[in-house]
């Protein structure tokens, strides 16, 4: 680890979105010379004013570090800007927080490596008013040895930072896994909001119920996880079986209150075919299997 | 509150499945005079073992108390056991733990009434080893007197009671609703696990990710909470634009890696709903107005 307070890497952010300017800000209240850069140069004043180096270019601003970090809206933004310029990229370490699939990681990391950059792949998970604090993650993936030298400059970014391996994909999967769990606890939030307000009661009433339901599933997770991990699957909370019979009543009830039903249709269709392969009498995390094919 | 100490009211507890046995047991332990019944008396021996009273058929266990417990299979169970003794209910108190749906409980109501038994439709959010202790919810609707009245009783079986209203269904539409949240939490868990299992990290890797994700939405949902009841859906965390754009590469990343897709594509069909009603500029939370209508 080296020495943050002897001396602090210069680091440039390419793209000021609120997230970009929340990452720009969150160097710059660490004491990082930070270059900033973007295609409307207007939303770089208050990082001026704050002590940040406005760049001339794309060009100057990846010249100005050593370590780059680039977050725009998608990754034909990051080619848009980056391609002009890739030669400069020659000895330097770009890190790149855009959110994308792992196919994109994987094509930029090799036209980085093209241009003679270290690359690292990343994902931020938190809203940009939680950059810099002990609420946001950043994953990496990409080079070790590049991660290891620059994770003390990531952390002025998120208090939580994890490589999670060599191979440049790994972010993007972990980025689509983890919004795909984060996206389905609000919709079941919702599914049952919708269900308790079409019975006249409010989703305030409902919040801290749900939130009771969720404690209790996100215990049962690590034990899901090594039965996925082991390929058995002995029930842990209920079989199965228990399970698809309530199912019918979540889509009984959805349709009798005149609420979406299409999460419960999909949630017991799929549980149906685990029942029909033989998995009533496992638990739930047999599910698995149904969830490893392509559909 | 009747003092617990100096008298336990009789209970009875109709059904000796995994639950029922649970239920039984806990009453046991709290010292309550347990009179039980099954149709498979074998069920009974090791309540009997530890003090419970085995009736000789459902219309002496029903004699036996002024609460009756039932928790059974199905609603069909419950008319099966209880239709032809429905007249020794009379003035008795009927707690039904059975799951099922709204149009059944109040259906059984509507009956319990005309036998002149007092009802209470309930749910139990725990698993039959969580009974009796501090991680059992169970939630019950019905008339409030009847559960004051019982309330201390039922805490033996949940430390956590709550009366959710006088409207008998509540109780099933709360379970149904608290029910699809929590398999919704496991399939999203499952769909990331199947997804970062086919870019080779394992599950137990996952689990931990998982739980911050996890955490972080279980402290946005009070807000969504807030915006439904209002009916306002200023953006909190992000756009719903935003989130759909990321829900793009959900599905592209599910196909690639050849694992299932059917969540990711019904998670956008439902946003892109949002999205051509306006809801583009809005929070997640607007999307309860999806959740709302029928399909």
């Amino acid at each position: 680890m080296k020495n943050r307070d002897a001396s602090h890497t210069p680091v440039t952010v390419i793209g000021l979105g609120l997230m970009g300017q929340a990452l720009a800000g969150a160097f710059l209240r660490d004491g990082y010379p930070t270059t900033v850069w973007n295609r409307t140069a207007a939303k770089a004043d208050q990082l001026v004013a704050q002590g940040a180096k406005l760049a001339d270019s794309a060009r100057d601003a990846v010249v100005a570090s050593p370590l780059v970090v680039v977050c725009v809206s998608d990754y034909d933004a990051v080619h848009e800007l980056l391609d002009p310029v890739g030669e400069v990229l020659d000895g330097r370490v770009l890190v790149n927080l855009t959110s994308g699939t792992s196919a994109q990681a994987r094509e930029t990391a090799e036209w980085a490596a093209r241009q003679g950059s270290t690359y690292l792949d990343g994902a931020i998970m938190a809203i940009p008013e939680a950059i810099g604090t002990a609420d946001a993650v950043i994953v990496c993936s990409g080079p070790r040895s590049a991660f290891d030298l620059h994770e003390p400059d990531l952390k002025s970014l998120a208090a939580e930072t994890t490589h999670l391996g060599d191979d440049h994909s790994l972010s993007a999967v972990y980025e689509a896994a983890v919004l795909s769990l984060m996206w389905s606890i609000g919709n079941g939030f919702l599914q049952g909001a919708a269900m308790l307000g079409a019975a006249g009661v409010d989703a305030a009433t409902f919040a801290p119920l749900a939130k009771k339901g969720i404690e209790t599933v996100t215990g049962w997770l690590p034990g899901y996880a090594q039965q996925i991990d082991d390929g058995t699957y002995p029930p842990l909370d209920a079989t199965i079986d228990t399970h698809l019979a309530a199912m019918d009543h979540l889509i009984d009830e959805s349709e009798f209150l005149g609420v979406n039903a299409e999460f419960p249709r999909l949630i017991k269709a799929l549980t149906d075919r685990a029942v029909a392969e033989g998995h009533g009498d496992n638990g739930y995390a047999a599910l698995i299997e149904q969830f490893r094919k392509p559909s």
